[in-house]
């Protein structure tokens, strides 16, 4: 039989990864495909706003990636216990979205003297902001983002770590020692370091 | 008693405009709170993450305008009834968000010669491709966003309408009737009426 649900992205970490490590960590059985670059001008006429990834369940398709990790956090019991604590779930998935913003945005300028700057704000300031009040939510919630337990706040985080490495570099978290430990603990996750092994490795 | 929530933001209704839709359709009492640009520095170290909507509940204080308003939905019933009709709801939303970011990146960019450029886009290409697909949902969901009856999808939609008309131009959704019908029946909802006659008048 299929698997109940299909996660089609591009060929990449992206913004999917998430969605990925979520199907992983709930043993989920999920179709992961991964669309060529040559084939995308053809299927992106056929999701729903032009964009990857694209979730498809029970006939049905819908689109942005952190609405899908949502939605599979519930299936995969990630969540909180009441709408508070989905809130400060959804919060804090919203606030490291906003970075993720800000560091791909200066990742992909185009100008060279304007990415220059974008990036040394980035560095300077931007980072240490975020990754500071992170560290000390973490501190707060006994080494995980909320809670005090493992949500999918966390693997929206670690999921990204690899994306931060690259475009930010790999001792960025030395400096946020709760972090550093909370990312090591969710890769460490017989589910997920399972799946990193595995997974197609890819430039993005 | 004072009221159990407190909504603060600056003196206008930008991205918080939506959450003030919610507690006035709920009736839910809350106290909005609105800073002056003046006091906006000596505040902004108290706020989570340097931002503002903030709302604050039982002693607790939490920001991010879009998981706020999905918070306030379920305290005012404009949910969906399982995980699958949320994330129907939640991806409407984060899409009207993306169209919403587009627009508010050529209103703000200071370069003259590049904010033309990025409103011709905007005009030409972005705007329609949102609202002709926008447009095609609410035709399948008898006249509303998703699932065929009110949604904080449609408040969420609503209320961001007098910053379209501001930034876009108030003929915009002639072209698309259903959606023009849509905000014209949530802003006739009594409440909404009320609160729009009531509301301090603001440039955004």
């Amino acid at each position: 039989m299929a698997p109940a649900y299909k996660l089609t992205y591009f060929d990449g970490r992206g913004v999917a990864e998430a969605a990925r490590f979520l199907f992983k960590y709930g043993e989920v059985e999920f179709e992961d495909v991964r669309v060529k670059r040559d084939d995308w001008p053809q299927l992106k006429e056929k999701t729903p706003f032009g964009q990857l990834p694209v979730l498809e369940h029970n006939g049905k398709q819908i689109g942005q990636s952190i609405s899908i990790c949502r939605y599979l956090a519930k299936v995969v019991k990630l969540t909180g216990n009441d709408d508070w604590e989905n809130l400060e779930i959804d919060a804090t998935v919203d606030t490291i979205n906003d970075l993720r913003q800000k560091i791909s945005a200066a990742h992909w300028e185009q100008d060279a003297e304007k990415k220059k700057k974008l990036r040394e704000t980035l560095l300077n300031e931007t980072i240490p902001y975020y990754l500071q009040r992170l560290e000390a939510q973490a501190q707060k919630n006994k080494g995980y983002l909320v809670l005090g337990h493992l949500t999918w706040a966390d693997m929206y985080f670690t999921s990204g770590g690899t994306g931060f490495d690259q475009f930010v570099g790999s001792n960025t978290f030395d400096k946020y020692p709760t972090l550093k430990a909370l990312r090591e603990k969710v890769e460490a996750l017989p589910a997920i370091k399972k799946w990193m092994e595995a997974r197609p490795k890819t430039e993005f």
